[in-house]
């Protein structure tokens, strides 16, 4: 029962990331997003949008590794997209939450969880990649749908949005085609500054 | 693009569970959880716990499963568990909503979540029933978190809560010692009424 009952209290204890708020907000606009409901949507992306990938990829992977990656920001709190400051310490921060958090499954799913994030982190295997696509891809659908309430907040540019998704068409050149033209659909709107 | 056009605007639709609240209390006790954190609590719970299905499971069927499995509340709004007055027109209200949201889908997709979703809810395969044991564990575990401020405010019997988990043996026996330990010990506290 030893194992069975850490495994419990992992799962108990990540109820925490349903508390992290993103700067996103929801597809009515009615609030921001937290987590929980954010890597709920990207699972369900990953199940519906496999066959964009450039590349093959395994959903055994994929699932696991976009239902875990935000995890670490119960220690570390979100770090918004196009925070320049949060971002200097981030890794700092999520690595020591990944030891705490990841530490408190048996050895086993421990060691499995961290290597799944650090991969995502890492942005190299077709998972990883694809997993990026979805990632940057549904706070995008989200500010669509809320008529860019976020990025007008923020006073999101052009290029910002362009930087975070360098490498999002190696991972998905249809999605990315999608997503741009969302993108320049909120220029001409007035919710993307452009420079 | 017409495909994709599809499969983004289901994406962007099922955004509204998360506005789908449920009467269990998110472990802090501070606000009551939506579906679609629960869901994403489920598809971590399968990956984590399949190694105590009685039977052999495919994660590739457990997962969509639970990601989907609460989509139709979107339209036919939550079913508390002990609601009797509600389970009389669950099915139908669920059916209709099933046939709508799941409709938006590209056929192939729709058919395929629809036959989850039932498979699902007719509770016969390896993988429902290892489904339910996690539907029914999550909310256990959060009102243990929780000191059973939700069975506590909706006077709940351990009659009810047996009634409910009448199958959740034949998923996982160890789940089910887990969580008779659980219920045993709040049964103590005075938060499920023993009758």
């Amino acid at each position: 029962m030893e194992r069975l009952r850490k495994q419990m209290e992992f799962i108990v204890e990540v109820d925490k990331v349903k508390n992290i708020f993103r700067q996103t907000y929801l597809a009515d606009a009615n609030r921001k997003e937290n987590d929980a409901e954010h890597s709920w949507h990207l699972a369900l992306m990953a199940v519906l949008l496999k066959e964009y990938s450039n590349e093959e990829v395994d959903l055994a992977k994929v699932v696991p590794m976009v239902l875990l990656h935000d995890l670490v920001e119960i220690d570390a709190g979100d770090t918004y997209a196009y925070d320049e400051a949060g971002a200097e310490t981030k890794r700092e921060r999520e690595t020591k939450a990944a030891d705490r958090i990841f530490g408190l499954l048996p050895q086993d799913q421990c060691i499995w969880f961290r290597e799944l994030w650090e991969e995502f982190e890492a942005y190299e295997t077709p998972e990883a990649k694809f997993a990026h696509v979805l990632d940057n891809c549904q706070p995008l659908l989200l500010n669509d749908a809320s008529d860019g309430r976020s990025w007008a907040e923020h006073g999101v540019k052009k290029s910002q949005i362009y930087k975070r998704n360098e490498y999002t068409s190696e991972g998905s050149v249809e999605i990315w085609e999608y997503m741009k033209e969302l993108i320049d659909k909120h220029i001409r709107l007035g919710h993307v500054m452009d420079e």
